[in-house]
């Protein structure tokens, strides 16, 4: 942290994002890329992405010749979902009833979608420097036929400790943040977020159900509610820290689906990784490049001082206090 | 590919940079950070970071308390290693020779620092894109006491293989796109460079020696001097591209050294990853964000389509060509 930085500096967004632009093909009335036009959507409002990167049918590849040479059929469908009818606010500067009505969506295009695919993977890229390409406040959802490799590691991990333990790993490790209390950042009756110790983002979080849960649409009112509590928490602290409107992807863990819903899941719990790229500023992000793609991660600050830092900040985003 | 793209664009970097500048650090005759002055270097110029990232000594962080909460100390040695005297130049702009003094010295750090520490890491970030805050060709060398995380995982799979098969994965995998030629882009009588068939950047390249080697230190003169030859077309093929200094981080990767230099390593083959940024112009670049964050790599283009595209590049770099 102590180098002197002579790098790339990130141009802070410089386009005043309007509410409502006709243009923009996210916004309530809006033409689409295939023609059709939004509907004048209140809350959210979700459809099949114009350009999926996951196709329903696929060939099959046929087999393979070779050991170091195997490919198989990927199917799955892409979807994308606006938070809001306005492309000027984001999250944190929703109400909470808003937010509220995010998760309820997000639980229930993982139901639907979960019926026939193995893996539904909500995800959010925040802000332009996350390759995020359009300001109005969305994420996608893509569900595949297949576990990616994120979702098999953790499946294999968590496994293996549950085994070894008899406790979800992810239980263990809540009870423990809470007891030591140095990386929780924030939390209330049902939910913590905390800088996990093996954070390699500087100011990575995790965000997980106090209680035993597998999948967002496990989880009651009162649990949906305090989530909606805690993101509006979170990332009201986010923006504060460097006064921008805070950049990262974002995406939902819990059980596989599918043909796997009702195979031992038990060791599965509930989980959103928050992973943010500034280091410095609101203008110097964290590099993941050389030593970190060749080798490993290399972490500027420690996941203790981040949790620090974030936990200090206040719980009033900087633009309503500033209005 | 087909996406429209109405996000982030790179500014492409205005400054011009100047064959010398006693203010750059990295320059012969210029005073660095801890106050030496550098030597009137000629061709390479090896010193210690100035800002390591890696420490000789640090405290034992003592046993852990819990098994979610385990760390060990790692430490280690960050040197910095310039290219050239000038600072206007790039590897493919170099000499043959001047490659060659690269070469060599790579080994030869290599063969002192793996003396002690278990890896050596050699990687260059290249260009404002890739983090690199310093426009003076060089690249870094992190030794360290373990093996980091890539290194293990290729150690991995690579011994698998080698129980199963009795023969060097990648060197099968050499004989194989030799044969096949189609995620070829350039070879010679010692080395191919490939787009490998698991590829998840969109140029990324992977070189490799023909015959079974296992550390940098074990090329022989001739395979140096083919070494230089391979690089000079392929990072020339990489300019072209897009008509521009093609950013990328590159790395090599070899068999363990320090204490671990004498035990069973038949399973390893060096080679040298590039892995760059670019997408579809000098200016767009691949984000690997959200489901490539929180699942896995979703490629833009087949790993032959990028092959195709750099095979047919001119090996004369356009600067010259131009000029
Ligand atoms: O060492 P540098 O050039 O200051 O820093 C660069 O390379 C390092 C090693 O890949 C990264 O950890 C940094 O994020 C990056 O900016
Ligand atoms: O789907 P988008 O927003 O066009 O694209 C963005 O998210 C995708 C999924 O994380 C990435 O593969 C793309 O590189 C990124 O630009």
């Amino acid at each position: 942290m102590k180098r002197p930085w002579k790098g790339q500096v990130e141009k802070p967004s410089e386009k005043k994002v309007q509410a409502k632009d006709l243009n923009n093909p996210l916004c309530p009335g809006a033409v689409r890329g295939n023609g059709e036009v939004n509907p004048d959507y209140k809350h959210t409002f979700t459809f099949k992405n114009d350009f999926p990167a996951l196709l329903e049918d696929v060939p099959d590849p046929g087999p393979s010749q070779h050991p170091l040479f195997r490919s198989e059929a990927a199917c799955g469908v892409c979807e994308v979902m606006c938070f809001h009818p306005r492309s000027d606010v984001t999250l944190p500067l929703m109400t909470l009833y808003e937010i509220n009505e995010v998760i309820r969506k997000w639980s229930e295009r993982t139901l639907e979608l979960g019926k026939k695919y193995r893996w539904v993977q909500i995800f959010e890229n925040k802000g332009e420097i996350m390759g995020c390409s359009n300001p109005h406040p969305h994420c996608q959802i893509w569900a595949s036929s297949f576990l990616p490799n994120e979702a098999r590691i953790e499946d294999r991990s968590q496994k293996d400790y549950y085994r070894k333990h008899g406790v979800p790993m992810l239980i263990d490790y809540v009870n423990q943040e809470l007891e030591m209390q140095e990386r929780s950042v924030v939390h209330n009756d049902h939910w913590i977020a905390v800088v996990p110790y093996w954070a390699v983002w500087p100011y990575e979080t995790m965000l997980l159900p106090r209680r035993h849960v597998k999948r967002l649409y496990d989880l009651n009112d009162t649990e949906r509610a305090s989530l909606a509590d805690i993101m509006k928490r979170l990332l009201t602290k986010y923006d504060n820290l460097f006064e921008v409107s805070f950049p990262y992807s974002m995406g939902w863990h819990g059980a596989p689906t599918g043909d796997m819903e009702h195979i031992e899941n038990s060791h599965w719990q509930l989980h959103a990784h928050y992973l943010p790229p500034l280091l410095r500023s609101a203008t110097v992000k964290k590099f993941m490049v050389g030593y970190e793609m060749l080798a490993q991660a290399q972490r500027d600050l420690t996941s203790e001082q981040a949790a620090a830092k974030l936990r200090e900040l206040p719980e009033v985003h900087f633009m309503e206090y500033n209005s």
